[in-house]
């Protein structure tokens, strides 16, 4: 999957993302009467708008973009219903042809991890048969419960071909808090970067390791001594945009054939219609504000790292 | 919420706490097999395997405990039908009268980690109307991510008046990978206990805070240090029994007042049928081996603390 990530990302001269994190008060009015229509003001009519909303914006943003990153926290807040509705937008950008990263920044202990995997990456055994449970492509892990926690999702990737991407230095203000303190002169993020490179040996793609890393956008010289550290591994950067992450910023986080990183942006994209530049497309046209905006997040990027 | 579970840990004379972490392969033939009856090999068929062993379980055991731990992972790995298991089994033990501790170990940053915490604690907004997503008591938070990640989860507990154990030491055997890095002569989970204390200041209850920590049984020693670092936060203490964590060693995780700590056991009480020592209940009477491995912890539990 990393190699199809690769390809996508050259094909498309896109090395971006777009993250699917729908808050109900970002989906336009007319997308929200119609499904309060039908469902009445409930979980699933809340749930028919989001995926709606989501519907919208993959058919207007598919053919530029290798990559979506539905935040599932998003879904989650809709009970069953928005997860279901979780499952819907996976599953129909993966018929787009789209790379579905996962954001799910789970991580347990040995068995619980190993359930997680198998829910989000791998399939589950019941009686004589087995099934993906949400199947995306690649999810984001959460390290601080060490190896035993990390490696489960690891078996799963080489089993399925898939691939993770490890929280290590993320893109908040607080990240610091525990991230940046010092461990005999180095910052912990330094550590888990290490152990990204370690756990990503065994599980190479073509270039790219299967096990990459998420890295905020808002810490570019973090990003630049943890490129180092973990030269195999694929860098997904948040923080790019609404949280103030800048295009210029974003070198570093990049090798030099050019690849390496894929740049996300959630409310920049899916609330471009929102935004004084977009405002002329209005509600109705939302999602053609959010292939603008990719266009144009393209251009910004790929002209700050080939600069 | 925690003044609850401090009085129904009281009334029934046990700080115990057991983890519904269904396995399929956990789940006695007689029930797979009326399940899969019904659906089929599938999915559903297995959610609801897991669902009536669950209840079975419930049944036998819930006038003994005061509360109850299912782990989301076993759930999800079963996609959107696992998650309706696991909504039912919240639902049906709180309407038993325990208190339900959902094991999500969740944790984002700001408005996502809001969102997480809108859905298993809070209640969202669709339209003019409020709803309920999974509605657990308390549920475990990841901190790796620093105050942004914690607090949208405290913000929700005061306006619900429910609580959070934030992940301080996990029991397993690479926690100290990252956990036990030290900072300034001190390991990390001291730093993160600390913070715990802190963020429980504005939320307390009548004598601890509705922020708790989870801290592994299987390190004593930690958890005695942690227990004044955290003098207000209750305890959550996986790792005993299946894990190697023994009673005599949880003495150090209680205050003074005989409170403070509430010991989980997993595969210790729900699979307690498969043990030599329960064997002669059978899988028919799998939920009656677990009710008495409940009446063996409460008392293995009692006499360590109290000795």
């Amino acid at each position: 999957m990393i190699n199809q990530l690769v390809k996508e990302i050259q094909k498309k001269n896109a090395p971006i993302v777009v993250g699917l994190d729908p808050m109900l008060s970002y989906v336009p009015e007319h997308i929200q009467k119609k499904a309060f229509a039908e469902y009445g003001e409930t979980l699933e009519g809340a749930a028919e708008a989001i995926w709606q909303f989501n519907k919208g914006i993959v058919d207007a943003t598919w053919d530029l973009i290798p990559a979506v990153k539905p935040q599932v926290a998003m879904y989650e807040q809709f009970g069953v219903p928005g997860l279901l509705a979780f499952k819907k937008t996976v599953d129909y950008c993966k018929s787009k042809g789209l790379v579905v990263i996962g954001d799910i920044k789970r991580g347990d202990i040995g068995s619980t991890s190993g359930a997680y995997a198998t829910g989000h990456l791998g399939q589950v055994t019941v009686g004589t048969k087995k099934y993906y449970g949400f199947d995306e492509d690649f999810v984001t892990v959460n390290p601080y419960l060490g190896s035993d926690g990390v490696k489960p999702f690891v078996d799963v990737c080489k089993e399925e071909k898939k691939g993770i991407f490890v929280l290590v230095k993320t893109s908040n203000p607080s990240s610091g808090e525990f991230q940046d303190q010092l461990v005999e002169g180095r910052p912990l993020y330094e550590l888990v970067g290490e152990k990204v490179a370690a756990w990503g040996e065994e599980v190479m793609g073509d270039s790219y390791s299967y096990v990459g890393a998420v890295v905020g956008a808002t810490y570019p010289k973090m990003g630049e001594i943890l490129r180092k550290i973990m030269p195999k591994a694929y860098i997904l950067v948040p923080g790019y945009g609404a949280q103030g992450g800048k295009a210029e910023d974003l070198k570093p986080y990049f090798n030099k054939d050019g690849l390496g990183a894929i740049v996300n942006s959630s409310r920049g994209i899916i609330c471009a219609y929102k935004q004084e530049t977009y405002a002329r497309f209005g509600a109705e046209q939302y999602a053609e504000a959010s292939r603008q905006a990719v266009i144009d997040m393209r251009e910004d990027i790929n002209s700050a790292i080939q600069g």
